[in-house]
């Protein structure tokens, strides 16, 4: 399908917007002029839909020349290759509205792990990252970066395999201000690891920039499925997170769908998909405003304080340690207590059930 | 087994150290003067084998206080006791000489993830953490933490999976400078990450301050085999690099066994178990000194620079970014180069299986 | 709790049944007298509840005499003990009225995978299941094996780790009519393999004689948690197959939930914790008849013969080859159909989620 | 490359066949011309090199019309264009030489798991797998079935996920006696389930009839790696189960690495890759004789009877029973006996290493 009528039908389904991918609008190895009649149709295409282009990446995986990295290939020409190609991307991205510009390193790995010292890896993405940083600034781009991770597939093991290694990578690079995370849900949920806890770390940080939402199975290939059609509790914990209906700030970014209809479908069915993925995001949000002002939930998840030790945990200083150290704390009472999880899983689980009796 | 025997033994197999588990030495509940009675006989037993006390830590996991979590507990009272029960297996290290003091926080985590923020659960343990460094600061202890990633189990979902997630979450630490991590080969496995990737990044932070060595299958319960009885190949990847046979820094740290002996075994069994690790961990850093001595190898792996290209990949200046964005590279002929992979992998296999051909 | 305090209990929750576990009854190593004792304590308990025991099974993996297996160690006299063990506690089962008897082989495997050929333990796990075949025959005992899969914990790996891999070993024996599978929803899910497609295939092969319903995450230690509480997709089509929603013949065996409450919880949030596993039963039955009732779904999954090819792929013939060979096919035409299973998949979505707009 | 000039370097490298995947010969929608050319040129380089084609298999996966599945699929005209394409590729691997013939289900699974019961999948399978045994028998072919099993990938769920479902899906069959197992390397090690013992209950019941063989991570997309690459431990396993070291009869069929080289590789790594596939099994079946020639490990490993209980534990009668239950074992004896296992697998790690000290 071609980039016009993508925008045109995703505008139909209700999305606002569409991220671009540097060799899907403008395919790898074109002319300057075939380039800036593909931006300036795809503008237009854009312009009659109503729609933006909040995020920008660059593909820096499909084609052979990165069959051993792109930032952190051994060949300084491929590095150099893979920083041009993306200072192109940048340019093309900020031309198109795009303030965020995201980086997932899809051949930055490797099978033979002898090939390079890891560190070596590291240093030469903090290198790249850092140049780039760097070149946004000089440029007075308006533009963050987010950095998506992922364990493994197409390479054996991929750099920096979750969101939590990506988050460290961030806090060692010279403009970490300026960079932040895209977490997917099915890269994350690849290595079993709980996906809101995930997210929550990166919001915590205030590094959670963009995020991908999709669906996947642990422990198999990247599926990409309709978000929600899998680990429908994990969708569930992850929107109500995302939505603050606890009454937490909610994240303000894009909630970008990265999926792909089944192989079974003809046109109509990826339509059908699209739609379900916002559908099933929507109803999960309902589910969750329900559950967070369910009075028994309210009950069960009140945090209380307790004014003598509350004071004394906070910040440390000698005199507070010394009265700390001197309180008596009930050990088997406190242990005995039961804390009602059980009955609070099963209100949660049946309101995602849509059968939580009144 | 009593500690004495314990000691006496582990130094008749050649440990230089053993690491203290307060609960372990100090019975939970154990009376002032019982705990004195224990700590000097054990200090007679260490001092009678000639081994040390490197490392200490605090069992925050076994006892149904810590049932809901122990830094991260919803209730001030068990967060207190947590505190309380640290400050002094802390001092007691101390006593014993440890200059490393682990964390592994088996509980704090969730199944019923509604009952807490996991925010909340992430700044509670913080506080803690901040806390701990202050005294340690305030007493003037020669004493470093190190924090213990773990997937799950007993948890459902441990906060902080992955040494990638505890890396960062030490970079926002107040005295993030002492707090490092304590890798397990066992509880980065059960995710299938790459174990030497994860260390690899730890070191080039400087942040392998201990580190424990078992052996674990990919997503499962968590194993701990006897060292190298498991993925021999990531093994011996973990010990080139720990080594440093490559020429870079070596790791000066503890190399801690941290496993057990298959449930089969009698004491002798016991024994044979930790010959086994230490064993298997010497011929593997034999193996590696000759990989990374070997000729083929050495070619193979030599990283070749490019004069012209390598000063404009260096630091971003805008003049830099306009020379590089001018140089051609010949994307063909650098796609289409073969790496020799292949043949270094399998040069690596063979010396590990001590089969290389002269 | 004791067993006359834990039937008085499940009754109230509306249970029909309990197993038993022979240990769990009486003691491992009670007197004669004792045993008696306990037994006629139960039997009062269950009349009183008005309860039966459908199904008992022997613990063969307790006790430390079991730590190298039970039917395949390779010491005979482990071998002989658990042939008397079982051979106790099926005589125990059949008194209280059970009519299936369940095996789980729990230590049925290795970790030191060279202590013994694998062949040889089938050889000896099958010399003992036909030893008790016969065992059965000889005493008239109205009474079925149902072999218990898994793949791994307490043991490295656990001999016939699936239920497909049960079934097949089930073929081989000699009274094999008289054996039949128990799937275990935590069991079967470690693997990351389709719970349901492994119920499917013991239900087509006349084989599902008893299950046991909890949920799990993939890739993890065994963790027995409420039923539906994970992976509640799983759940629902699982639930929907032994239901026969869409009119084929229900499971008419027990359901049986073999799951424990979190440690975080007291006696009464054991309670809420059985009570929710049973209406999250209910609750799937109920949204898996709405799904099947479904007009747009019935349309979606109707299976549309062919006059001409449908009695040609039925039974062999050379005739019948010769003509389906020379039926030309549009192979473009038939390729490029849309399938609606996105559609099919989100309605299925949405009725799980109880949001099926009408 | 042509067929002519893999079959050309493969003979070089000392392989004594090729394996036929049809469409890789004659591709899809050939006219017969131009098949009857490709395969008389291919015919001819075998003969060159002095190869031969034992095994055969359809590729019912790769084009649209099987995007539902081939022999499952729910449209009768997939089914039945799926049996055409198959009765004419036996034709053609039997006309190369070839005696076993692989099937690979590759589409046989679902995504949208509600399209069809998945019993149906599996009555279609048996159906189709019925008919061509059949064919087979009617032509008077010389040829036997070998079913391989796969979890996951392209689809989301496979039907039949492993060699343990397969068997059992066999022994349903109406020819079942020509039908048995090709395990794979890749394929069962995604589930984290043990390959050795895959292949030893395959062995056992006289089904395996064909081998892949290459390496893979647990729980990942399908690597296809060198063999012995990832898992050496589990490899040396195999291989010593294939080759029969401990004195069973060795297995006689085809060993097939069914494995790709790095995407890294140029024309001289790929012939790198296929070489270190065959010098590591050549290594590991070394290591294996040696091993189990080892006068320490035949002491550890000797399967010692016992002269009273053998008996009684052989086969069933009640007199046997009734002295095997008058038996007295001694529980704590038994239990208490350290069993060696640690040292038998240490001393198989230090054979693997080569480094087993004289």
């Amino acid at each position: 399908m071609s980039a016009t009528h993508i925008v045109a039908r995703l505008g139909d389904c209700g999305a606002y917007g569409v991220n671009l991918h540097d060799d899907d609008l403008v395919p790898f190895g074109s002319s300057a002029k075939a380039r800036d009649g593909l931006v300036s149709e795809f503008k237009k295409a854009l312009a009659d839909a109503g729609m933006v282009v909040p995020m920008a990446t660059t593909n820096l995986f499909s084609h052979p020349i990165f069959k051993d990295g792109a930032f952190s290939a051994n060949d300084p020409k491929v590095r150099a290759f893979a920083l041009q190609k993306t200072m192109n991307a940048i340019d093309l991205g900020v031309e198109l509205g795009a303030t965020t510009y995201v980086f997932w390193g899809g051949r930055e790995g490797t099978e033979a792990d002898a090939c390079r010292d890891p560190r070596d890896g590291l240093k030469r993405m903090r290198d790249a990252l850092d140049y780039l940083c760097e070149y946004v600034k000089d440029r007075c781009y308006d533009l963050r970066f987010a950095l998506e991770a992922k364990p493994n597939e197409p390479r054996g093991d991929i750099y920096l395999p979750t969101t939590g290694h990506m988050l460290h990578f961030i806090s060692t690079l010279a403009n970490h201000e300026m960079v932040g995370v895209n977490p997917e849900v099915a890269h994350e949920t690849m290595s079993g690891l709980s996906f809101a806890h995930a997210v929550a770390q990166a919001m915590e940080a205030g590094k959670l920039f963009h995020i991908d939402l999709n669906a996947q199975r642990i422990g198999r290939y990247d599926q990409d499925l309709r978000f929600g059609s899998e680990d429908v509790r994990q969708a569930f914990l992850l929107v109500r997170l995302l939505e603050g209906t606890t009454g937490t700030p909610r994240y303000e970014g894009p909630r970008h769908f990265d999926a792909h209809a089944y192989r079974t479908e003809d046109e109509d069915g990826v339509w059908e998909f699209a739609r379900g993925c916002m559908r099933t995001y929507k109803i999960l949000h309902a589910r969750a405003r329900a559950f967070d002002a369910d009075p028994e939930v309210r009950a069960l998840t009140a945090q209380v304080g307790n004014r003598e030790l509350d004071p004394l945990l906070a910040r440390y200083t000698p005199a507070k340690a010394t009265k700390l150290r001197a309180v008596r704390i009930d050990v088997d009472a406190t242990a005995k207590r039961g804390l009602g999880y059980e009955r609070l899983d099963q209100l949660m689980m049946e309101h995602l059930l849509g059968a939580r009796s009144a």
